[in-house]
């Protein structure tokens, strides 16, 4: 059973991730980690805080000797930024200094006002602080071990962007193993060069015109097993995991397995994969879909084709042009807070999608092929093929 | 803590629901549930099985004289089927008579080949008994119950089809309390007439055609208090938890809130909700949005406006046209099995969805609320809107 | 991940419990479980609602031909004696009959009165039908599913009755397979011929004084392999989950491991057990324990020793000499209800902790070697105890 | 919704506790916590390592100003001896320096050699830095903040030490308001100055005698409510968690509620406690016990009456007369390992186990009463307890 949990305010100390249950005997670099946080800190259109932050991972517990113990993981990323909000955000002492004023003019679209309301704070940064995008450099760092993990399994992924604001790129046509080679060579992380340039012009007119725009992101992985989740219980299945999953992260507004919403309009003639059989040996098994409308899933199960799950994200939610909102002191119309923003974030949820992906399908191989050790996992996993392939 | 869990086979005993953690005081009646089960099986383009079944709740446990008691309750909602299959699914005597042939040509689209694989079964209809949508039934029983709840509250939700196949109904403008006296006066539950009419064109040719059809339902839920849910960990986000929630049931392959998808080509600044005030008092709260883009969550929290979600189904995927498989005895391709099914249920999902978001919405409040007994609730619910409305 | 809830009132339909996450494959016959629930039924001291009930199973869901689908397990033992209380505890209508008259003096030493309090009930009876010890015989039967899978892993398990009231029995030198034939033999179930005859009178004379006994009973299990539960974290500690899982029990007070609370005056020279290699293979593997204080465990997972739980049973808490209470009405001083009840229920506890303890060693089993299907769980055991035995 | 989760090796940076959905609006101070992470130190029996740390928490998130935020709260107690294993634990380089060697001689009564063969690692300190008891002191830290909490309600809680090896106290008469004063004048935490001397010269002789001693703790709460906890599923009994939590600290080996195993040889008329009326209000109720044998609890709900548990301690497993154990890479019978230990911890167990009991409680608390904020709590806790006083 693994269990993920995150904590650290956006200008506090650092983003932390405790991650519990995690397997033994993993093999693991700094650089298996950093090379993920330093991804998600990219992307034509981003701010002033990702080039204060230069985030690296700091392992506190869990790790020994470049090797998991099985023990909880616990994994920080320290806010550099920190120490010019050190007196407004100290555990024990009022908030004093730049960053100490109450913000009382909560913004639109963020969790401000509605998390002042529940919590009975009379100062929003007492919840923005915590609901702040921030919160992902966390999750990243967690979701980059367990691609480590699932990458002992053969088993790979990759996240790039298929839209931003009105600019569509054309990439279904695009082999999965060739994303991430194509994503970093793009400043938006888009493998279709004509769609890079349109959504990098698109970004410099939002920046322009103080707006920001949101996007659609795709992520596939590859090289699975079948039949991760279950469809014996609605709380199991896959499908439904990496819905939970994918919705928690900040923006995200809609998510689709496969073809999704843009399949509904096709009878079930032209929806539904056949399936046919390929002697194997391989991860997926001997039976393939002739085509993957499904996007890798059936019945709440991974079905060993490529899993293809894409992202609505609205856009980022500070504007440089601020949006109305209202003063809780006061009751009066005013102009929402500016705290320092990006314009456009969609090449950076490629990333945090690919990493929070990998936790939920690390999740899933622990559940199924039990998580003391790699070795143990290891040797479940290949007996599980193995008799896959004999069906 | 509210926890629901289903069981039965889909020509087994029944469709079961176990509700743990429901609030002991709520008066209901047989028709709270049975209605929602009858409006589960209504929708032009259902099958034969709809006429075979005609669901009714039966209370094994948990309520006594029309009253809850606090203690778990169990729903049946026996299969009159059954009487057909008694000798194929009997639990201790190997399958015999009609129905217990093993099924070894997995229908594409099911969980019949993966559910095979992962749990060793050398007969699909160990898996597709259980991977049926008639385990829906068990939800909407469980999800009347929560309906029931929420009317306390003043909560209500209603459900409806916005596209089936091609045909795209227009319903924005459609105030939300007008959904359910709409809906119901059409055969596919689509508030608009000429697209609904339409939609019964395309499933009638679809039928013709021995094909199927899929489509988008919405479903609203109103009157909610601001702060279900939360923004402090991924796992309790509103919209995480819907998602979850809706991803799980049988067919649905997408999800948005709000604009979702449909919204990733606007700029943030016609995309985020202002704030405005108005002196309430208000179950939701004196702040109100100006627009509702963001479809009733902010931070993984409820904002007090109508929570809006989407979900996209995919066609049916029993054709009576069939789909080519594979015989796993012999790895022969052959044509998929032909179990009794429909042409289209979309009608079908907007009234699970409505029950299923009714349930995740009663955890919520549950969770927020306390969950003892109704009485208590109330105090924590009323203390609570009073204190938002002074805010 | 295996999860166990159980429903059901005392005097209403039946008992019921709802097992899920248990594995596929598994070849189970009624007598699995209804030998279990004969047991749980014997025992000198029980009352007249053991000779009405004569449990048997009924099997609802996640069973087919003999063999467990890996679907949902739900599990009925109908309640014969429902029929003489219908009208009491309909769930509709308003109680009538016999039973249907409120129940206003809660009996000491039961839930009655703190669950008026919780759940705002105005009558004990909807308190008293759920907290009722009848609850066992879902638990049980559970259980017994969970000692047949097990049993497939070569684990056996047996609980005996140590001491009623006063009586104490000397069975630490009896090996753990020869219990069960010795505590059939007896009307308490203890493996001590002089002290069950003992017991036996005691329990006659409490029964003329119209009062009650408690006990002690002790459950041990073996052929474990070591790891079942974990150091890295509190909540997944084996000694942890048993000790939930037993406290859970209605009538359970205490708890020990091992020598428990019998060897705190031990110094640690001859506490703790020293360590020796004796080469298998064999599933404790090939480190085992000069002596077995510790009673199975060691750092919260089972060590391949003997796991030894024992448990402190209070009195049954009705009395035919009844206890003073109060009337919830007028608040004077009453005598508590008389419901019907034993004189004396250790050994029905042996029985039950037998079950319960199978249950919790299961969940382990399966969080550890997987839990689809039986044939993959036997191979990651397999190999698992022979890298264990390669140590 | 309450989680802890502890993370940390012993001789790692830290220990640290995640406290998620901890309510937002409590007003702490370090010394709030840093108070009892003192008194876990202290004791007579303790050995070095209490003088090499002086634990302190550093709050890394979840509090700012004094006041908690309703994120999750990240503690840390840095362990100061970090400095002198810094290359034997670091996370990435292989071990190197003092503490670097492999531990292949497991220590009896710990959880080195089953944790090696559960994660396979070829090292015991792989699994002892993480089994190690240093690890309550996170738990410490969190359980000091639920107590702060538990303050708010008016319910205070006392441990205290029992017996020590062979020497028992008589403390039944003691008030529980008085045990703490009491306690703290005690080196080994006893109420009763006669046991406490003897206690002292116990330890102080088994030093001598290179052995080490368990005992006996009993920890009270009291002013809390009836209604904690729940007699409608068995894990939510308020003594099943109560049970899992206590059974997961680090040696110890038995749990009894009330009476316990010490009642267990009286009938029922001598046992349960008859029920009398006292119109309050009070926070407990108008109902009270005339006794209180059950101590607290009735069917898994507090009475409102003090809860009683008590603790059985088994000696510490690192004896400086060392037992014999087996070398894991020859299999010849070799001397343990001797860690740096204690002779005696009973008294730090009472301190441990109090924060323990407090965090079950503040769970129970949160659950019933909701937890988004105190002043949220606070209504719905008064509004309950004037329902009950007018029972």
């Amino acid at each position: 059973m693994l269990r993920c949990f995150s904590a650290g305010e956006s200008h506090g100390r650092g983003a932390f991730c405790l991650l519990d249950g995690f397997p033994a005997g993993l093999h693991v670099s700094p650089d298996d980690i950093n090379a993920w946080l330093a991804e998600r800190q990219k992307g034509y259109g981003r701010g002033g805080r990702q080039r204060i932050e230069n985030d690296e991972v700091d392992v506190l517990a869990g790790i020994r000797g470049g090797v998991t113990l099985g023990s909880p993981i616990l994994l920080a990323v320290w806010n550099r930024d920190f120490a010019n909000w050190a007196s407004a955000m100290d555990p024990w002492t009022p908030p004093a200094g730049p960053g100490a004023e109450r913000v009382v003019h909560p913004r639109p679209g963020h969790a401000d006002l509605v998390g002042a309301l529940k919590y009975g704070h009379d100062d929003c940064r007492n919840v923005l602080e915590r609901a702040s995008a921030r919160e992902t450099a966390a999750r990243v760092a967690a979701g980059a071990l367990c691609r480590r993990l699932l990458a002992e399994f053969g088993v790979d992924l990759a996240g790039h962007v298929i839209q931003i604001g009105p600019v569509e790129a054309d990439t279904d046509s695009i082999p999965s193993e060739r994303i991430r080679a194509l994503a970093v060579e793009s400043d938006v992380r888009c493998c279709d060069p004509a769609a890079s340039a349109a959504m990098i012009d698109a970004i410099r007119q939002a920046k322009r015109d103080k707006d920001a725009l949101g996007g659609v992101v795709e992520v596939r992985a590859w090289s699975l097993p079948p039949g991760l989740g279950s469809h014996v219980q609605w709380d199991v299945k896959i499908d439904a995991r990496i819905a939970q999953a994918m919705m928690s992260i900040q923006a995200v507004k809609g998510l689709e397995v496969g073809l999704g919403f843009r399949g509904v309009s096709r009878p079930g003639s032209r929806f539904h994969d056949e399936i046919v059989y390929s002697a194997g040996p391989r991860t997926g098994g001997p039976y393939r879909r002739a085509t993957n409308h499904a996007g890798g899933t059936e019945g709440g199960m991974t079905t060993g084709e490529e899993l293809i799950v894409r992202l609505a994200k609205k856009p980022i939610a500070t504007l440089m042009r601020p949006l109305r909102t209202v003063d809780m002191d006061t009751h009066e119309s005013v102009d929402a807070l500016r705290e320092r923003s990006d314009t456009c974030a969609v090449a950076a949820l490629a990333v945090i999608a690919e990493c929070v992906l990998a936790t939920t399908l690390a999740e899933a191989f622990i559940e199924k092929f039990g998580g003391d050790d790699l070795a143990g996992m290891m040797r479940s996993f290949d007996s599980y093929v193995a008799s896959v392939n004999e069906r």
